[in-house]
Formats: C-alpha cells, structure tokens, sequence
C-alpha cells in the first residue's frame, strides 16, 4: 500500500462514545489518516474537535453536505468516510458520499427506519463505492473461527442457537437525567422504532446469521418496557426458526443488573457445540460430542489461521473490543485498496458485513416490534 | 426423634439411578432406616437388591400391592414410601401408600398424565398422610437463599427470568442402543407427553417458580425432536410471562453437545440480579445495580440463616447434588416427626416440594405441548 | 458383604466438625454401623450425643480406654474405631486399639510429636489391625484419575509442582474469642510445633506426593506467625525438591483473605499439565503441551475408570468433598472385609493413606519447622 | 497539545513481535508520529521496514549511531525514540540518546548486564532528556486500582504476595529449531545472566513491588533449566522477604504446558486480599475478611478514578494487552509535552515506570542468579 487511506468522519464531536472508537479502529493497523470531519452541528465543538483530532481547519466542516460537496471536488478528498450519528441520521449522509463515489463505514444498525433503510441500500448498489457496517463482533478472531468451523461442518448440521445480548446501563430512567446515550437510543424519532432491540439485539442477530451460516426465517418476540415511561422496548426474548432448521433464542436486555456487554452466543451441532462470549473474547468452547470440552484460545493450540489472520499479538496476551473493531476497519482496507489497484481483494477481507447485513438487521427489528405488537405471533423475515 | 423413621421404597433395584440416589439422601442425615421395597417387579432382582440393601427377606415384596398390605399392618410397618419408578408408575403406588396412611416421597414429574395426577392430588388431599415431590434442585442451600433473597426484596419486583437446563446424553439415538434410562424416557407410554419438557424443563420451571415466588401465567413453547425417530421433544424453547409482571425464557435440551447437568437460573429486579448454576451450587451470584457483583459461598459472608441451615459442612469444602437431595429428605423428616409428636414442624421443612408443586409441573407439561402442537402460540397454564 | 461393619468413634462429641464428617462418610455407602464410641471427655456430652447418634448407652463410654478394654472384650465388638480428637489425643488411642486387633481410622495429622509417631508406626506394624489415615482429598475421584495419568506418562517426566492451601479463617485472633477449632490449632501443646503447615500444609504436601509418584527430597521453609500473639505459624512459604527431579512450591495460609478452602495443585512435565482445584473438584484441567487444553468432567468424556470407580453418581450432579471423604470409608471398608474373608483386598482400595503416609506427613512438618527456625534453609526428608 | 510527538525506533524490524506492540501502543492515543528508525542491521529489511511503515527514506537509518547523530541535528528531529532490541543492545543506544537530549522509551529489561545498568542509570540522571521503562502490565487500569487501593489502606498491611508468570514456549528446544525469539532469550551473550528471570520473572517482580508498594528485602531463588542443553534458567521459584514485613513467592517458568502469558498477583493484608491476572485483565477480584469478594470490573461499579483514566472504552468491552501498553506511551506523552511546556506533568503519568524500575529489575536479575547459583541461598537486593 502506497499511502494511507484519507478518511473523514461524519459524527463523533467530542465526548461520543462511538466516534472514538472508530478513530482508534482506523489508527490501530496505521492504514488510514483522518483528514476531514463534520464533527458535530454545533460549530464550536466541530472547531475544536477537529483541531483535537489534527485536522487542518479548512477540512473541519459545518455539515456532512457541506463536506461531500467539497472534499469531492479535491484531489486529495477523502476516499471514505465514517458515518457514526445517531440512527436517524445514517441514511442520508451515506447516502450522499456513496453518490459522490466516496466508500462509506456506517455504525449500526443500518438506519431509523425500514424505509430510509431501502433507499440506502439502492444507492450502495448503483455506487461503485463500497459500504460497510460495522457489525464489530464479527471482528474477533475466535467468532469468525468459529464460523469457519460451523462451515466445515466440525459440528454437524446445527440444530440449537442461543443468543443474548444483556446490558444493565438502563436499569433505571438515565434518559430523564439528561444522559445524551440514553436520550437519543429511547427516543423513537432518533432511534426507529426499537430500543433494545435496534441499539444491541440487531448485533446478536447479526453474530448468529454470522457464526451458523443459517438465515433466520422466522421469529416470535416479546417485548417489554420495563421501566416506567420508557416509550421503547428495553427487554426482549424471542423464538427463531432458522432456515437450515435450526430452532433458537435470543434475548437482549438493557435492564439486566450485573451484565455489562454480555454478548454470548452457543451454537450446538449433531456431533459438538461451540461457545463464545465477548467478555473473554479470547476463549471459543469447543464441545464435541462424547470428548473432553477443548478450550481454544486466540493464538494458541486449535486456534486456526482465520483466526490468526484478525489477530495481531501472540497468544495469552487479551486482544479486545478495540482490536476487533479495527479488524473490520483493516479487511475494509483490504477491500479500498484493492480497488485502487484493480485487483480482488483478500477473501478474508469480505468477512466484513455490508449493506446485505444491514437490511437483514433493519427486517430483524421490523419482525421483532411487529411480532412484538401482535402478542408475540410468528413473523417471517421475508 | 427417638428413633429413625422406617422406610419403604418402590422401584429402585439394582442398576436404577435414581433410587440409589434416594437411598444416599435419606441416609446422609441418618434419620430413616430402610426396612422394606418393592423393588423391581423381577422376582430375582428384588430379592438380590433387598439382600444388598441390608433389608430382611420377609420385607422383600414382589409388588408395591403386597408391600402396601402388609406394611400397613405390622406396627413397626413402614412410615414412608419413596416411589422412584418411571413416570407412570408413580400415581398408582403413591396413591395406595397414602391411602393406607404411609407418608410418600415421590420423584419427579408426579406422574405421566393429568388425569392420574389429578387422582393422585384427590388422594393427596384426602389422606392424612404427607406428600414430598424431589424437586431436588430446591435442597440446595444458596437456592434457597435466593428464593429469601426475592422474597425480602434483595431484587426489587422481578422483571426477567432466565432458566435453562441443557443435557446432551441424547445427542445421538441412545434408545436406539437399549440404553434403560433412555427408552423409558423417550417412550410417550412411559414418560407421558414430553420428553425434555418433562424430564428437565419441569425442574426449570420449578426452579423459576420457588425462586421468584412469581407463577407462570402462560407460556409460548417451540418443541422440537432433533434426533431422526425420536417421538418426544428433546428440546424446547419456551416465552414465560409470570403472574407478578416479569417476562422469561426457559430452554431445555438433552441434545446440547458439551452440557452434562447445566440447570442454570438468573433472575433480575428492578435493583439488582441473581445468578445461580447447578454445577457450581456452592456459588451465588447477587448484582445490587450499580455496585460490583458479590460472590456469595455457601457457608461464607453473606450467606443467609436460611442456607446455613441446609448444610452440613464449612465454607470452600464443596456441597453438591446428594447433599442438597438429602436435604428434601431431612426437612421431610421434620414433617413425619412432628406429625408424630403432635407438633408444627420447623417452618423451613415447608420448603419441601408437595402436591402442590407437583400439579404445577403437570400443568406446566400439559401446557408446553399444547403450545408446541398449535405452533408455539400462548397457553395459560391456569 | 453380609453384614455392615461395626464402627466405633473416639472423641467427635456434639460440637465437634470432623467428627461428623467421619460420621457421614462412613454412612454414605451403608457399609458401616456406629455402635459404640467415648466421644466426649464430658460425661453429659458423651452421654447426649451417644443418644443422638442412636449408640446404645451401654456402648457410651468416658474414656477410650474403657472403651478399648470392653469393646475388645464382646463377641460383637467394634472391628474398627474412628479417631477424630485433636492431635495430641491420636496416638495413645490408636496403638490401645490396634493392639487390642481393632482396626483404626485415624484423622490427619498422624499426632502431634514424631516420638508419638514413631510408636504408633510401630505399634501399626506390629499389630494383624489395618491403619487407616483420612488425608481425604486422595478420596476425591479426579485426584486419583491425575495420579494415574502423570503414573501412566500421560505428561511425561514431571518436572514442576505448585500446590497450595489458603485458608482465611485466622486472619484475626480468632484464637482470643474461645472458639475452640482456633483454640487447640493454635497451640503447642495440642497441635504440636505447627499451626498452617501441620493442619493443612500436610494435606497439600500428601496431595503432591499423591498425584506425582515423586517423594519431596528436602524443602526450604519459610514460616511465619502474622497475627499478633500467636505461637504457631500461620503460613508458610516453601521451596521444594523432589527424589525424581522435579521442583516445585508449598504455600499454605489461614490468613489469606477471600480463601476458604483453596487446595489447588498443578504438576507440569516434559509434555503436558495437569490442574485441580479441590472447590472445583469435578474438573480436572488437562493440558498437553501444543494442544488445546482439555477439560475433563469426573463422570464426563476423558474421566477414567479410576475416576468412575470413586463415584456415585453421572456427570453434571456434582460430587463433593463429603463424597471423597466417604471414598476413603469405602475403600478401607474393602480392606476390612477382605481380612475378614481372607482375600485380598480391590488394589483400589489400596489408595487409602495409611502409617506410611502419616509418617511422611510427620517428617515434613519437622523438616518445615526445622527450616523455618534456620531462616530456610534447606532440610532433608531423610 | 500542538502536534504529534515525534518518534524514532531502534530495532523493530519487519518480523520482530515487541517492535510491532510498540508502534501500536504509540498510534493508539495519536500522541506519537513515527518519523524515523534504524529498524534493522540488515540494510534492506531495515529500507523495506521504513517503507511499510511510513518513514521517509533518508530518515531509514543504518544504524542507531547514525541516527542518533542525524536526528540531533535536524530542527525536526525526533523527540523520542524507543529501543526495542534484544536485552544487550539496549544500553548504548539509550546512552547515546539521552546523551543527545532525546528521551527514550526502553524495552525491558533495562539490559543484560548490572554494569551496563550502572552506566545507563547514569546516563539517565545526567540528562534532561526522560527515561521511561515498559514494564508494561502496570499500564492496566486494574493493576494501577490495586495499587492505589493498597496504598490507601484497603486491605490493611500487607503481609502476602504470591506472584508468577508461567508460559510454555520453551516446554521443548525451540531454540534448536532456529527459531529467533527463543535464540537470543537461552543465550546468555545476549540475553543476559538469566532466562526466565530476566524476560518474564522480572515482570513479576516489578508487578509485586508496583503494587504493594513494598521492596523486596531479599530473597531465596531455586533455578532450574529442565530441557536437556540449555544454558539459561527456564524456570524460577522464589521465596520472597518485603521491606514492609511482607512474605512472599515468585514463580516464573517458560516450561509449564498449558500457560501462555499466565502473569498473576495475589495479595493479602491484614483486612482484605486483592487478585489480579493478567489474562482477564478487566477484572479485580477484592475480598474483604469476613465480607462476599468484589468482582471490580474495569469501568463499572468500583472502578475508582485512576482505572478510569487509564481506560478508553466503558465496562464490558475488554481491553487488553494493547490497550495497557499504550497507557504508558499515552503517560510518557504527557511527561514529553509537560517538558515542552514547562509545565509539571500530570501525577497521574509519574506511574511510568522509569530508571530507578530498571535498575530495581536489574538487581533482581543479579539476586536470583546469585542464589541460585548459592543453592537457593538468601540475597539481599540492596
């Protein structure tokens, strides 16, 4: 690679949470330079985080349509940008850079409505650029080991998928304190039209669709508000029937006191199982039938070579949620570049979820408030 | 107690499981003294069980019939009666016992349909005879410490349930091979209804209703029989709405590849969680919202009265499985001895699972299949 | 078997913690009677708890010397008593009744002086009478299947050994409040010239020996007493060489804060470890060096016949530390009977410890204490 | 901050594992510019490496005199450079640098041998320039927690340290294989006096005194080299004397099958214990005497101030190796700017380890060779 990729960055003025990540993500494998941003809205903070973030002034801009418009129009523009704003305001922004020809990182999930959602996805396919969405946890060396295993068929036809996502940060009313994360994920007009379930349940979706290779068909959900006034599910347990005859469980939960980001799913198979749990993401449980439980750990015995290709440090040492993320930023690298160079790109590179993820993720939560609404009755994915 | 209380067993010959597991736990504390069975219907076995089993030739019976007459006519005839065979063995047998005036102590589920549970309940009620049922997950001290927990308010109102009980020793075709535990269980003549559902779900759904002090209201089931020519369910995924207002899931399988006895029980409040494994037993789990999670240890700081009292030995010398099965068998002894000395018996001897229970997981069964035979659609279990 | 054998107690009073320890795992497997004991020097105690324990006042005795001569003395005498006092109260017991031909259990450690020990070795030899000695964590099934893996090559020659004991229960004067478990281990006089290392520094130094076939060669001890005021050590800190090459570490503790009862031992050599930890006592991790590490259940895939040989019940329903007390009732009950019947006993039964072993246990308590005094020097076990 | 810190590298060519961890850990917090490197005695590894790494070609130097002697020169020269080649080639280098004004970030430890120390020592007290040590496992938020926990009383004084660092790389001959990493570490030209002691007891070490905040007076080391030919300790067992009271063992082995970076500290006061392993580094395990033990996880409940900053990410998202390397350039950054704006640097960056570490390491290393050499012998450290 000649240069590093010029990225700009649409969202993640300072003091969000996301738009940190993703900076750190693109700085890890030292393969992109943040050289533009629409930072924030409120002009004082997009000024100062740009110069926080050493970018020049005449690239630090008042709006993504402001930045579109001119960073096009340079020979040195961005080449991709990150969309990382609250939901609702995914569809557009992307959707401009994609027509301007600028590769797109969206955060999940794809957008705020299902509608808003379709258009995006047109405009991914008419562009030459390249989107992806940052569906992380597939970034993890032992999930995406984990997958390849489930492929190969190490434990048969999968016939169980439990699945949760249980976080505890909304236990109470955070949203009437004022806290900005909480206000906009509670908020239909800013978050679509589910709470738990877009923000953390379309992620366990996600790493299941990801890991067994099956499609989930169908799925009932029951959805609670559990906190007083709360206007969006912060609790759901759901039914999936999986398309390959898989038959499951996923529950997310916001209101669930002691889990942080208890993301674990356990996948079993005719002749073994397999288990994952993104607080100790350096560990994948192999159970194969009538054998001692093997525990494979990242860079260690049994540890294959997907797995070693997303991982940069040597067994025993803990890679985390940082590296996980930039693995996606790097395979998205792969992708960029190998496009420059009209070459295809590293299979392994397309391990990264896109605009296909994203509307299953966007049908996943259709699915999941209309079964919701109807009692819980059974609701295809199409 | 002056002297130990003379026991009965029905079923529980040579080779069973379950039988030899009540005999440890009625002996454990010393408080019953077996003294007459039935203990397989062949003449041989019987007689070879009872010489094993120190029990006199002349109270060796060749049918629980014959042992109900004649116990019930020495005046050192038995007390109580354990009825330890397949499931449409119990009702039958226990209903003679409690209409002779003999204690009973049956194992789990009650029985094999709702009809002979019914009869049984009727003779339940009438007799002035006690009735246990070895939900023997209850015995377990931080068990019962949780349920106290929930009950003084530890939690908060309940709002999410999370029980499962995964096995795998039905991965594979076992009652293909003539395996005994296996064929009866598989066998709807034998098992009744359900499969998995009855043999385990019904020790989930217990588990979730003593430690939540909630009642399931109605239930959506998904049941699935995995395993080509199999003829019960051998996994079920089940929506839980309780009468207090929480939502839950319960999952149990006997198809799960690496799982052995993986009863495991989270329930979260409104102010903090709980968390307990039955394969760490000595070990609870209590999330207070927004404080570090304590490791409560059976017999260490934190653990209640109410735990203390039902064990037997110091803090870090694990318990297990047939001390906390000895424990239903302790605390019913309380109730045989005060009925004997005219006396209330100790209010924590009341823990012990009774008809009461028993009907519940007939329903609970009853309920499971009608769900899963209309498609998982919500039933009451009324 | 024809008939249970005919147990006698001394000391195990009302109050006492090992005495009914010994008592339930001399009931778990119905192969024992209890008939006679002196289990108080109290008469009142003795004669209550003679009542409790269903022993005929006429078997109550005050002394065991009473006990030894009249017991010796009846055709239906006990053929084995259990010696459950402190230990400056072991020896004379133990060489009255295995010079009357009275088979002995006796608790760890052998006694308090390795002059009393060298009589009792003697009087062990001299005597037709079987000695037993309850080190009780050699009863637990996973300890045995690593004795015979590291016996049978399964890791290779070992080359590294780290065991340890941390209790928490003496971090403060418990000693000052008159609770009487502190009281007697705490002093000389009734605990002899070691606190930690003679009460459980032994059973971790018998564990080690145990599992590695190797014999420690010389130790290096650094002995301490932290709590203010208190005359023995409380924990120690050893360097450890073996007969067979490897090296390794002793530590054990009453006053490590958050430990219960936290044996834990793990053995490495040329090819491969092996973890156990006695509060986990069902899992013993296994890790061949370049593979991934394996996790055998005792009752699970990988646990051996050994391991099935020491349990009661399948995998999943764990076993615990009364269990593996009882296996070593249940071994040396085959002992018993073998003499009886004039055939040799089951070769497992042989894993019972036995003078040999408590010989050993007193040789290194002098070998630490002598370390100790000379600022750690290095002592042979001669 | 106005720009990036400039930064040079000596060693870390293309192929090198800690050279890699620390242009990571530098790009992490986006405080570091790599603008200049000697990368490689070999001319064209060390152009190739440049190119892949962004530095301009007539800043790719052939040897770190050259550098040294450009890079002083030139109006942008670099401000720091890391030095993070083999043990004996770190002296002259960092001499040479901090001779010439620029900081130095070294690789530990400090070096091979104490006389070199002595010469590095001083030539870090004689300039203006800063010297920092990367005894990297105190960048952990946790580590930093107990540390800070202990020095205000906690868990009372500390009487026990138990620490050790088992892997298992070298179970066999790697060396023989002609792999590099295992070359120079058995080679006591270049590795220095020890083996294990040096690359990962030294770890140890300085953990054990970072977080009590205790030296060891002394100590006793048993060495051994288990595979057959090699010249370096592979394993190390420590008994421990603190100047505070304390008593301890150290362990540090690269032959225990199973253990990959397996760092981990105990420790325990007069009123409380703290765990930590480095595996799991998110959490801190306190145990109160006579309290339920504390899981404190990294950004959640318990978590006090300092972990906070020294975190990126909230609770539930590990962190890892990585993440904790990087706290330290993070800490040296703002020691760096403090200096360029005469300002004093936040206390907080002060916990970057420093000279005054490296040589504490350095007599360590001389101790335990000395006693092991003494058969294990008590050594002062001085």
């Amino acid at each position: 690679m000649s240069g590093r990729i010029r990225l700009g960055m649409v969202g993640g003025g300072q003091g969000a949470f996301i738009g940190a990540v993703h900076r750190i993500a693109a700085r890890l494998d030292d393969q992109y330079e943040l050289v533009a941003g629409s930072f924030s809205s409120d002009p004082d903070r997009a000024r100062a985080s740009a110069s926080a973030l050493h970018v020049a002034p005449d690239r630090a801009y008042g709006s993504w349509q402001a930045m579109a418009a001119a960073e096009a129009g340079r020979p040195d523009g961005v080449e991709v940008v990150s969309v990382v704003t609250p939901n609702h305001l995914h569809a557009d922004p992307a959707i401009a850079f994609l027509n301007a020809g600028i590769h797109v990182i969206c955060d999940k999930p794809l957008c705020h409505t299902l509608d808003a959602a379709r258009e995006l996805e047109r405009a991914a396919k008419a562009s030459r650029a390249l989107f992806a969405l940052t569906h992380n946890y597939t970034g993890y060396p032992l999930v995406r080991q984990a997958r390849t295993m489930v492929a190969e068929g190490a434990i048969g036809t999968v016939r169980i998928v439990q699945v949760e996502y249980p976080q505890d940060w909304l236990t109470t009313s955070l949203e009437s304190t004022g806290q900005k994360q909480a206000a906009w994920r509670t908020d239909p007009a800013r978050s679509g039209a589910a709470g738990s379930v877009g923000d953390i349940g379309t992620h366990a979706f996600n790493l299941a669709e990801f890991v067994t290779g099956q499609r989930v068909g169908s799925l009932a959900a029951d959805l609670a508000a559990f906190v007083p006034g709360r206007r969006l599910d912060d609790n759901a347990h759901m039914l999936l029937r999986f398309d390959g005859g898989a038959r499951g469980m996923l529950w997310c939960s916001q209101v669930a006191p002691g889990n942080e980001n208890a993301l674990r799913l356990r996948v079993y198979g005719e002749f073994g199982g397999l288990e994952w749990a993104q607080e100790q993401p350096n560990l994948l449980v192999h159970t194969p039938f009538a054998e001692a439980p093997r525990m494979i750990r990242r860079g260690g015995a049994g540890a294959s070579f997907i797995a070693a290709q997303a991982s940069r440090i040597p067994a025993g040492h803990p890679e985390g949620y940082l590296e996980a993320f930039a693995q996606l930023y790097r395979d998205f690298a792969d992708q960029i570049v190998a496009v420059r160079e009209g070459r295809p790109p590293d299979p392994m590179s397309r391990l990264v979820p896109g605009i296909e993820e994203g509307m299953r993720g966007m049908r996943f939560i259709e699915a999941a408030v209309s079964s919701g609404q109807a009692g819980a009755g059974w609701v295809s994915l199409g």
